[in-house]
């Protein structure tokens, strides 16, 4: 199954990264951004077959060793 | 309105960054990864009203700086 997997920044956390796109598209002649945020996405191919247990094992994954909980969520879909 | 944007390599591309995502991954113990392929994930806020207006917009800007169209491609979707 392929699993496809968001990692965001939690809301109130500082994103230097999204704020340097954000100012780079100002330069460049974008009007009206607001904001930026940037995170991870990833997509994932899983020998595991069952639904469930492809989700359950994308999870695990995801707290430890593809987000940090403290200041990262994370989103899973199985396809 | 918001603009949420993907940016994943083209498929053919190498990517060591996924690949030492799934070696990680092995290592930690979780079997059964078959391959990991690393993108961006990125959400916009624009001041544009306009649902055809934002997605231009949006599409410019991966084109002119969010991309590198040579050996990624890119996903918009407007909220």
């Amino acid at each position: 199954m392929k699993a496809k997997i968001h990692v965001t920044l939690k809301p109130g956390v500082l994103d230097p990264q999204g704020e340097a796109v954000r100012h780079a598209l100002g330069a460049l002649g974008f009007a009206g951004v607001e904001a930026v945020r940037q995170g991870k996405y990833l997509e994932l191919d899983l020998a595991e077959t069952d639904r469930g247990a492809a989700e359950a094992a994308a999870r695990a994954m995801c707290e430890k060793l593809l987000a940090n909980t403290v200041i990262e969520t994370f989103r899973v879909e199985i396809e």
